[in-house]
Parts: structure tokens; sequence; C-alpha cells
């Protein structure tokens, strides 16, 4: 894509150029250590090169009508993921960006107004709060959008891209199936969203399979944090029969549940089998590392623009609504069911 | 301030108005169990006053200049919740946010075209990676912008936003001097930045003040991720006379050095004490949770647009450069120094 040239060179440009590893290139442009000076030399001299075309490209003006993201939820992890591949997506189409984000945006009413904004040609709205007739409402305002992960089924003229999340939570409850788990616990999300809803059919699916039905005392839906994995992980181990395994909806409840297991002298996965969802980076540095099922973040990020600027385009979009698959990472925190005579509770550890 | 009003209810707003706590609100408003019905009624009926109160705010339309955000990172932890904040109080100020983020925008030449787009009345560059010259053409320019965690000294007259290093590492090392560490590993950043250079200086600083040169071969400088940080906390637990502590100058690299520690059989605090620097969501959900320094991230963010909108509206700064307080939050991954006869490396643990 020649426009990515325009203004500027990505680390893999100047790899390319340069004849050196990106790593390498990195750590260079970051002025880390440990690089030779030849290759230091190569890099800059690749960055120089690659300005100087850049300079003679023609300059962004952001002529084009604005793509206006609604994030309204702090971007962290998951979000922040999201909105940095669309706003990456978004400059690759010589587009700006127009960003309402954090938490205080949830209960605003943009998308009544939006229509009338000067400069914008499009939307696209993650997670959107607002119930599906505000969405139908903008639809027949004919301002063109997208929505990533929506909470409610969307009707199927409005563009929509989400994960695979029955798929992923069927692969993650039957590798604990295959372990041989068959009382798990789930520290889900809200019933009334896509997401949880669906991760819990794709779970009691899994256990279905094995001819087991989920106990509703082992299913807590609550906020994805991780204060809110320790607290439910915490009464879910201390039932009387407590499970062998507990799945979480996303890593951060699946994190505060590591917690609760060590604070109790759990051995992970020895005594309890846990696992989570998103495959975010800390859970490749938990002790033990994360079981977990990736979603693909950031090409969430990238189809929502590219649909967008296809709809903005007026082409015809054969396929409206996507799901990207997810895949199942098995790390060290799941393991084979313990045997019935559990190891006993240790008091100990933690604060 | 009445603008909160206009188009938004915060979950604080219909709290106060429903007078229920905003945790409760939260629950409601996200759809999660545990919530009596006569509070599910409350914040409704709140939500449905303050959005009947809006309607009748004037709108929103994006007439005042844009406040154009550079952030080329992506936007996880420390990115995310400094440009969440921008958001927010930029939303505050009834104007636009333009976003450009990911790391696609590290190298592009954004600040030589900035001042000629339109609808741009000024910017807020994070961590900038552009030369000093570059910033200061920019100044010339005439374009009001403030800078966030600037990497190089900056002259007096641009506004610049930054954490309190000096202190916040000088606190964080005096903390470990104290419990008897004299033998400190650094997993620091590049020296070039300030925020590297400042934070070693206050971490020699409390080591020279109890009489100890922190030596080179204890000091290294790496990327901010946790895979760097369990390779270079590896090498340093591998030495034959390894540090009884090791400093890392973010939450991501100690994060990676609590998993060298743990792989190498290593207790933490008892063998060896681990500290990070940031305070990020996941300081607290490792085992043991992890000593470290609050950045005052949200209030960078917000700092940032109150000097900016100042700057734009020709308010004459008597103070342009910030240095916010940091925090040291000591957890339990800090404790006192080993005995010099160390407990022996057992092997085992992870992968």
């Amino acid at each position: 894509m020649p426009r990515r040239l325009a203004g500027s060179a990505t680390v893999r440009q100047i790899a390319a150029e340069s004849g050196v590893s990106i790593a390498t290139v990195s750590r260079v442009l970051n002025g880390y250590d440990g690089v030779s000076p030849q290759a230091r030399t190569a890099v800059h001299t690749a960055v120089d090169r690659l300005e100087a075309r850049a300079a003679q490209a023609p300059r962004r003006g952001g002529a084009e009508p604005a793509v206006f993201v609604r994030c309204p939820y702090v971007l962290t992890d998951y979000f922040g993921l999201i909105v940095s591949s669309i706003a990456e997506t978004v400059e690759l189409h010589g587009r700006r960006l127009i960003l309402e984000a954090g938490v205080a945006a949830e209960h605003r009413r943009t998308l009544s107004t939006l229509h009338g904004q000067s400069g914008i040609g499009g939307a696209i709205l993650i997670l959107p709060p607002e119930a599906a007739t505000d969405l139908i409402a903008l639809r027949d305002r004919g301002m063109p959008f997208v929505v990533i992960d929506p909470r409610v089924p969307m009707p199927s003229d409005i563009a929509a891209v989400s994960a695979a999340h029955f798929s992923g939570a069927r692969a993650l409850t039957a590798h604990l199936v295959e372990l041989g788990h068959r009382r798990v616990g789930v520290i889900g999300g809200p019933h009334e969203w896509i997401a949880g809803d669906t991760r819990l059919a794709g779970t009691t699916a899994a256990l279905a399979a094995a001819g087991v039905l989920l106990p509703p005392e082992l299913v807590r839906s609550v906020p994805p944090t991780i204060a809110d994995g320790y607290r439910i992980a915490a009464e879910l181990l201390d039932l009387p029969d407590r499970p062998t395994a507990i799945v979480g909806f996303n890593d951060k409840v699946a994190l505060g549940a590591l917690r609760a297991a060590a604070e109790r002298g759990l051995r992970v996965p020895a005594d309890v089998s846990i696992a989570g969802f998103d495959d975010l980076e800390l859970s490749r540095a938990t002790s033990p590392p994360l079981t977990t099922v990736r979603q693909p973040l950031e090409e969430m990020g990238r189809m929502a623009v590219t649909l967008l600027v296809r709809l903005m385009e007026q082409h015809r979009l054969e396929l409206l609504q996507v799901d990207l698959a997810t895949e199942l990472i098995v790390r060290e925190s799941t393991g084979p069911a313990p045997a019935a005579s559990a190891a006993p509770d240790i008091a100990g550890g933690g604060r």
C-alpha cells in the first residue's frame, strides 16, 4: 500500500530497507543497548532514505471524511489493542480518527447527534452500550457504521465484527473435559450480552457432550476485573464440593482466580485448573502461565475499518457480519483433574 | 462543570441522582446480578431524568478547534490510561479529540504537517519519539501543544507534564536499602531518555546514601516488555553473586522477573525482592503482589488537557512544566535481604 509511505516509515519497512531484523531496528530506534555499530548505521541510513521519500509523497490533509470511534471504556488491554489497530488502519486509508473514549462516555447520548456532526463520514462502535433500537435509528439516519463485539444481536443489515465466542469457549471447556474435569466453575459475564451468553453456551455444550449439566451454583456473572474474579473464585473454591476447574470468561478474572487459589494453598493445576479468555499479555506472565482463548483483537479492528471504508465508499457488501476465529492457547494453568480426595485446604499465603 | 451534563451522564452523576452507590449503579447499568429491584428502579429513573436534562442541553457540534493526540504506541496499560483520561477531559471542554496511535505511527513525520491541518487547535504529544529540534520547530510554527512524559529535556517555554521519576525511584530504592539490600539489580530503560536516566539517578542516589555504588554489571537497559524483563532477570539471577533485589523500571519487566525467579525455585521476597514501576492493574494480581511506584497517569492526562486548553485560549501560563508526584506502593514482593548464605538454587518450576 503506497499510502503507508506517505509521511510514515514503519519498523517493518525500515527492516526491509536496512536488511536488519525488526527487533534490531526497534532496539536502535529506541536507543537500547546491544546493537552493533554496523546495524545502527544501516538502520539510520534506511530511516533517512525512507523519510526523504516520504517528504516527496503527497501530505495528508484529513480532507476525506473522518472515522468516528466510540469506545466508552478505559483503553486498557482488550479495548486498547482494538483501538490501536483501528488507528493504524484508518491511517492507511488516509483518514482522520476522531475518538470518544473513557467510562465517562458510557452513558453519553452520542449516537443521536453523530449524524449532524461535520466532517464525520462513518463510525466504529466498540461494544456499544446502546440498545439495538438506538443502533437501528443510526442506521436509518444513513450513517455508515460498524459494530465491534455487539452486546446484543444486530439486524442482518448492520455491519458487525465479533470473535467466535461459542467455538472458543467450547474448545476451552472440551480441553478441560479431556483432562477429566466434570465439576467446572464459571466466572462469566452478563447473561444479556452476546459474549457472556454465547461463551456460556459453548461451555455448557462441551460439558453436555460429556454427559454433564453445569450446576447453576457454579456459574457467576461479574464485571471483568481482577478483584471480581478473585472474589468469586474464593466463593467457588470455598464450596464444600469445590470445582476441579474454573473457567474465567476473561483473563483478568482468571488472574484473580489464580490469586484466590494461591492464598488457599491450592496448587494450579495440580489441585485446581484455571483458564481465562482473551490472551492478554499478562496471561503469559502469571505463574503458572494461563491457558486461555486468543481473540484476534488487532484483526477485529482491521476488519471493522475495512468494512466501514467499503460502506463509506458505497461499495456493496456481500457479508456484513463477521465472526473471527479464536484459538485455544494451552499453557500451564490447566492439567488433569485431581483424584476425588483432593488435597486438604492449607490456610496461608497471600495478604 | 455544567458541560459534563451535555449529552452525558456519568456513573457518578447517576449515583448522586439515584442515591445508590457507584458500584451498584455500574452493576445495574451493566446488567450484573445481585442488585435489589428497588436499586435497579432507582438507577433507571435517575438515568431517565439525567438524559431528559441532557436532551435539553446544547448539543456538541465539534465547532471549536479539535485537540490532536499523538501516541505512537499500542494503547495498553500506561498509554491507554493516559489517552482515556485525555479523552474524558477533552470532552469536558466540548472539543473533539483526533487520535494518532499505534506503533506504525512512531516514525511518521506528523508534526511537520500538523500546523497546516484544518480544524486542529492544539496537540498533546505522549512520549514523543521526535528530537527536541522537531518539537522546537512545532513551537516556532505557533502550534499550541503539551508534551506528556518527554524523552528528552524540553526548552522551558514548551509545556510538559511528567511523573516525578527521580523521587519515585529514590523512594523505592530507599525502601529496599532499609530492608538491608545492598546488591540491587536494575532492569532499566534507555539511558538517553529522561525517565530511564532520572529513575536510574534516583536509584543510585538512594544506594549512595547507604554508601553503595551500583555496579555496572547489575544495570541493564531493555524494552519495557514482560519477555525482556524475564530474559534480563534470568541473567541477573544466574550471576555467581546474584543481587538480593531487582528493581524494574516498569511493572511489566518486574512481572517477567517474578517469572524468572519462580522458575529458579527462588522465593519472592524470601530469596530475592522484586519491585516494579507504574502500578499497573496487573501489579496487584501477581503472586506475590508487586511493590511498585504509582504514576498519576490519569492526572497526567487531565493536567495536559488543562494546560493545552489554556494555551489554546491564549491564557498566560505561569508554570509550563509540571512534575506530578509519584507514590511508593509497598506490597508483598519486597522483604528483608536474605543472609549472605542465600537459599540454594532449586531446579524446577515453570516450563
